[in-house]
């Protein structure tokens, strides 16, 4: 195994992939902090919208590690963090290298800019993966060009970029992935498949969504709530895709607070909507195949059900796979 | 993420698990060298039988990241990087810390035993996963222990168990592993499923097993060859589990030279071998099934084929999950 910059940005790339699907709007990003002497001081990830940005945590547990000052792990606010460090760094960072998997953010609001901190705590070296095309009057590395730090680009560029998908759709139109969960052996039906720690993720997931997209028949056999209960988190509006438009009104999903529901043939209303989740299985698949942009998977290593997946001919190209305690999880692009 | 002990020795496992299947009769190990100040100097894994050990291979690469001295690349065999570290290190790894998945060997053959090479080179901290339990005389741990060197023992254990679990098999009697592949939606039929890349890998195990088992089904419709041509490895020898003993000869997999081919109707035969493949779909998992320790799962991204993966209510531990080029290669345990 070569440990070079490579092995750092693939650290930081995997940490990032753990939180896709819940950064929205923001894009998932992580960031590895190496010594001058080669040691791994932090990666970590931008975890949610409104919490700090990689960077940022990743400086975080690198002064930590460092300092040993505890105080600083008592902070959660990115502000106070940006303040903190930047009032007692004592120039410990100038000879640190930073690896981002996202060109750090250069628009100063309530704290200073990635890029800004970064210069201003003196580190001489960063390594980028994707370009923020995002870019208002100037940019994170003309930032950090402008004060005298080296700048890497394009460090594994393609992994970066993959990652970087669904911000990059935010900008343009609407994101929408089709998530569905199976067996090993590729069977949907039956109950639950996968365990509790991957339903938490799926709300997890849905609590940043806009819209939640179902077919009539899973409405109808699995009379689901569809909200996001297992991490308190507040539930998408739902578009039922289905030709009948009469359903029993006691099915739950009916009852939940601030949603609206949407009867509809079609999926024209994905139109009106950001952040997208389709949960379904085959049929649902193959209905909705133009309009997805991702795929997400959870694999259960379990055999047994009926109803396989069967349909279509697709062909994937793997984004990245985890496995949480029990389940796999597996974000993956069609190929055309 | 937190950057511990576990953080290194969980690096080492990864990197063990790529040549798990590849090393009989030894075990899948590898080994994390880090250095006084926190850099990663190495993490590499033992490859195959008659090939350097783990800790012979990072102490390899590690030497060169601390020296660059190239001779030390150009050197293969374990005793020339051994001989060639005992007289260059210059105590280069007084203050290194080192973490192996399996107790250093103890047994002096060709080559020192790791843990008198470790000794010898002065390394001070030795983070041990799982316990060597073919103790001859004096084992590895108490070689460090005598010569000033703290040993950590059961870092990670149950992972590094798991990553053992062939090797301790064979000791006991012989390793059945069950290999199979299919699309993510659970068919194994219509030709070949998995990339190059994944079928160089089985070959590579088929290389290192003595007997590969299959169904006489499976024989009379795909007309396979089953040896290991894709590494130009040597071909297991041939169990075709049926109750119908007619073949055509013509078949290719009965023109492999140095090959014994039997045809029974049970899994008898099994006993008179150390290291075995069972390759098939969902019959023959069914009929193995009270043979296997371990099964092994080649997914490829794609939808289609129409035969499912579909018998048994069975529930797996994933014990490693790794993805190569297009596919995913996982290694499981059945739950019991």
């Amino acid at each position: 195994m070569v440990i070079n910059d490579n092995f750092f940005m693939r650290l930081a790339i995997e940490e990032a992939w753990k939180y896709q699907g819940l950064t929205y709007p923001n894009p998932a990003v992580a960031c590895t902090i190496v010594s001058k002497s080669g040691e791994i001081l932090a990666i970590e990830a931008h975890h949610r919208a409104g919490e700090a940005h990689a960077e940022v945590n990743a400086l975080k547990s690198a002064y930590y590690k460092l300092t040993k000052d505890k105080y600083i792990l008592s902070l959660v606010s990115s502000l106070d963090i940006h303040t903190h460090l930047l009032s007692n760094h004592n120039n410990i960072f100038h000879n640190c290298t930073l690896y981002t998997t996202l060109e750090p953010c250069s628009h100063s609001g309530k704290t200073p800019s990635c890029a800004y901190l970064i210069s201003d705590l003196g580190i001489k070296e960063v390594y980028v993966g994707s370009y923020d095309t995002n870019k208002v009057a100037e940019n994170g590395n003309m930032i950090l060009s402008k004060n005298n730090c080296v700048v890497y680009n394009e460090v594994m560029k393609n992994e970066c970029d993959a990652l970087l998908k669904p911000f990059n759709t935010w900008r343009e139109k609407n994101f929408v992935f089709f998530k569905w969960a199976q067996r090993l052996n590729g069977t949907t039906d039956e109950g639950e498949i996968t365990s509790q720690e991957s339903r938490k993720n799926v709300h997890a997931m849905r609590d940043v969504c806009d819209l939640l997209v179902i077919g009539g028949n899973t409405v109808r056999v699995d009379r689901p709530t569809l909200d996001a209960r297992l991490v308190n988190g507040k539930a998408p509006d739902i578009l039922i895709v289905s030709r009948e438009k009469e359903f029993d009104t006691s099915i739950p999903l009916f009852h939940v607070g601030n949603r609206k529901v949407f009867i509809q043939s079609d999926f024209s209303k994905l139109k009106e909507y950001k952040n997208i989740v389709i949960e379904g299985g085959s049929n649902m698949y193959e209905l909705s195949r133009e309009y997805v942009d991702m795929y997400l998977c959870y694999i259960a290593p379990k055999l047994g059900g009926n109803e396989v997946f069967k349909n279509n001919k697709d062909d994937f190209e793997i984004l990245n796979i985890q496995k949480n305690t029990q389940d796999i999880i597996m974000w993956m692009r069609r190929k055309v």
